[in-house]
């Protein structure tokens, strides 16, 4: 335990896995190379032979007609799961040639749902060939891949970052651009893809899986649900990657502003977080560090849709009568803002009566000092949890391609509060099951529904069950650095525990 | 080292050390809640009888007249150190009053100085009694304090901020202030004062244990070196607390950022470190991280004063031969400029002939992205590191203290590249020794030199050596959170490393 001036972090070279010289020269820090040799654990089904077990027929998450008529070849296919099984799966001389694809933005984890595919093909399919495209989609459609090797691979396990392929933020959409994809497809002989990305990627692998099996080419699509920000999920995607890690690396940097406030006691700070239209990671921050205040985007915006009502129908009456119509949590939220904010969400509305959300000073106001960047927390070194979610994530992904199935998303169900890795779930969920769609230009697209907070939700509820008391005592928390090691190394985040537990 | 989902983080109270409750009710996660119990190791010397031992006579680091004049009673007080005995220094019946003061900002660390005082105390001269002054300075003067006790301790120890007694800016500087402030040494019948805090805070004390002599007050004051900037410092104090965990945090996050630009290949990210007049900060980090561009501004500093020399006496023709008369290193630095800063630096110049540094639009042109505030690195939990460094600071004082000592600040020297704490040399050094005076309203003031970054020292050297490689290749590092368990937890900066090194 004692702190020796041991000679400061800086590992020359990553030990390559065979032999054979590493590609990839990458100077890596204390921190970085002890993770690279950090073990796994694995859902025990893929540890054993295992099958695959269809639920019944899927249906869609909203509008089931037009996505059935969108996926023809898709819509309606059961989940699958993995169970353990007397005989392997595998065919004498099967080998697999598969593609896979970074897509949006960075999240920690995605190269260890690459080393889990790679992994599972390596010992499951012998002989099979894993491209990685490199640069996002745009790789895809022009053809532009590397061969992913063990050497290759192994500097970037358990690794922050997208650097092993790059991402990019190109989207396959025109006739030409599944052309081009089509050709791919042709031309490297791919068995499957995966695509590992947000909601419009795995939008987009559902259509590239629609449309193989239009052209009746056997390259199957697989898709992995990547962001940070937390939206992508469902009752059969629990979480998506890289979430638990970068809320822990906003939440200790909101701890330490916490303990530097309580030491002054002179200011308080202010904390601005991303995660575009979801909350997620501002509430997940919050039930991580108790702040006084937390303003939740989804409720302002059901308090601001009662208001809508109210204006357009009631009077406003000086005695705060009125006030009686809004539901009882709405009621709460508008007392505890600010006389000016109140007065604003009261008073200004456009030509169609709704209350002008961009004109609202809140944010002006409020942000100062703090500004959390995405960019601060997406290319973080992966948790414990993400490391290990994403790499069954990536056996998953494979074991779906070797059974044959297109056009689901790998699903890891990471079970109870208590359930180690062994015991998680593993099987994939039809993704026209997670689509509705949306009128665009004339047209109907389908897209997948980003997943806001539910304000009749687990997490919601046990933040608004403790806000008051944050509010007036000083109940900070700090979460400290993440640890790899220790106690605290494998606590995954509250909103996945609280989720699962009110879903127990 | 399986991620199971076990229940995260909060601990709902801290454990007090003794039946008696804590009188701070504080909740922590579990990570803060792993550091209270961390083992702390002990310079050897301190775990067993020892005896202090005098050093030659001391002088000033500038003007030593002028120090002398100011320090009648103090100057030329020889460094004190510690040694093994065989007999214990206690005397029957010795039982020391003390006060412990945080000053100016919060540093990591700072609570376990504390501790090691109280623990000090409560090992060697038992009966003692620490008074923690609130809110800085100020609770000096106005004598506002707590009692520190076991319990009362506890659930600060190896965790970062200042909340146990908080700290302030207050200076004691009119003779009113020194009255207060003898009033309540008086008052408390203080045989000691220990005053945790950065250089001006330091001089504070050389001047109060100075007017204590005066006023024949038995109340010694011992200093102890405290700032993330890391400018406090020098042979004798090899390193200020708190700059080890605050340059790991910012490391961390421009790490975080460089792993995003590497996976991106689309952008670069600028980083703005704070850090005042010395760039300690940023050349650690950039020593950690290996950046393509640092900006070190003692080195345009340099670069300016020579360019100053040049522009008076020279003339600057067009083909360049005046470049010949800039040291090597500055023009290095002068090519490495974009040309638009060398234009600037070259054509404009305020009535004295300087150039006019505040228009130099090179922040305005690099600043993008992500600005690291002191709030976020000054709060987080100390290192092993600093943990240690401060425990030993404490201890250190209260040697000192039960010694007789007075003037002098705390000081460990943490030894040769690979010393292990038991190997730490602990002892004190004349407060006095730092010191130079500067002019202000026409009187000498003592000040203790802020260190700045030397262009000749081994950790800038060590950079300048690097630069070149990292500004064409990417040899990104890094290092990831800090960890307080495994291989990287006992890593020591850089910076600490390498002038450790030089002076061996």
């Amino acid at each position: 335990m004692s702190p020796t001036l041991a000679a400061n972090g800086d590992i020359a070279a990553a030990k390559p896995a065979s032999p054979a010289t590493s590609r990839v020269a990458v100077v890596y820090s204390e921190v970085q190379n002890s993770r690279i040799d950090h073990p796994l654990p694995l859902p025990s089904v893929l540890r054993s032979p295992f099958k695959i077990v269809d639920g019944p027929a899927s249906s869609a998450a909203g509008n089931p007609g037009e996505i059935a008529k969108l996926f023809p070849n898709l819509f309606g296919q059961p989940s699958a799961m993995l169970v353990p099984s007397e005989s392997d799966m595998a065919q004498p001389d099967q080998k697999l040639k598969i593609g896979v694809v970074l897509s949006g933005g960075q999240a920690p984890g995605g190269h260890n749902v690459i080393c889990g595919i790679f992994d599972y093909l390596q010992e499951r399919v012998k002989g099979s060939t894993v491209y990685g495209f490199k640069g996002g989609p745009g790789g895809i459609m022009k053809c532009k891949y590397v061969e992913l090797t063990t050497d290759y691979i192994y500097p970037f396990r358990n690794q922050g970052g997208f650097d092993m392929i790059c991402s990019g933020r190109d989207k396959i959409e025109t006739p030409e651009q599944f052309k081009q994809a089509e050709e791919t497809a042709v031309k490297l002989d791919l068995d499957g893809l995966v695509v590992i990305g947000g909601d419009d990627s795995n939008t987009n692998a559902c259509l590239l899986a629609e449309n193989f099996r239009v052209k009746k080419l056997k390259t199957q699509v697989i898709g992995c649900p990547k962001t940070i920000d937390g939206d992508l999920k469902c009752k059969e995607v629990p979480t998506s990657f890289g979430f638990d890690t970068a809320c822990k690396i906003y939440a200790e940097m909101i701890g330490n502003v916490m303990v530097d406030a309580r030491s002054t006691g002179k200011y308080y700070h202010f904390v601005r977080l991303m995660g575009r239209a979801a909350s997620h990671i501002t509430l997940e921050c919050a039930l991580q560090t108790h702040p006084n205040i937390t303003i939740i985007g989804e409720e302002v915006q059901q308090l601001i849709s009662e208001l809508n009502e109210i204006l357009a129908h009631d009077v406003v009456d000086e005695g705060g009568v009125w006030k009686k119509k809004l539901a009882n949590q709405s009621l709460q939220l508008f007392e505890f803002l600010p006389e000016a904010i109140q007065e604003q969400l009261m008073l200004e509305r456009d030509p169609h009566g709704n209350v002008q959300v961009a004109k609202i000073e809140t944010e002006k106001m409020l942000i100062k000092w703090l500004k959390l960047s995405w960019y601060e927390g997406r290319c973080g070194l992966p948790t414990n949890f993400d490391s290990s979610y994403c790499y069954a994530l990536g056996f998953a992904a494979g074991a779906l391609l070797q059974s044959g199935k297109t056009g689901l998303i790998s699903s890891v169900w990471v079970g109870n509060l208590a359930a180690p890795v062994e015991e998680w779930t593993v099987g994939g969920t039809a993704l026209t099951s997670l689509m509705d769609v949306e009128r665009r230009h004339g047209k109907y697209k389908p897209v997948i529904k980003k997943a806001m907070v539910e304000l009749e939700g687990a997490p919601f509820k046990k933040f608004a069950s403790m806000r008051d008391e944050w509010a007036v005592k000083n109940c900070y928390i700090s979460p400290g650095p993440i640890q790899f090691v220790g106690p605290a190394a494998n606590a995954v985040n509250h909103t996945l525990l609280l989720e699962l537990g009110a879903h127990a």
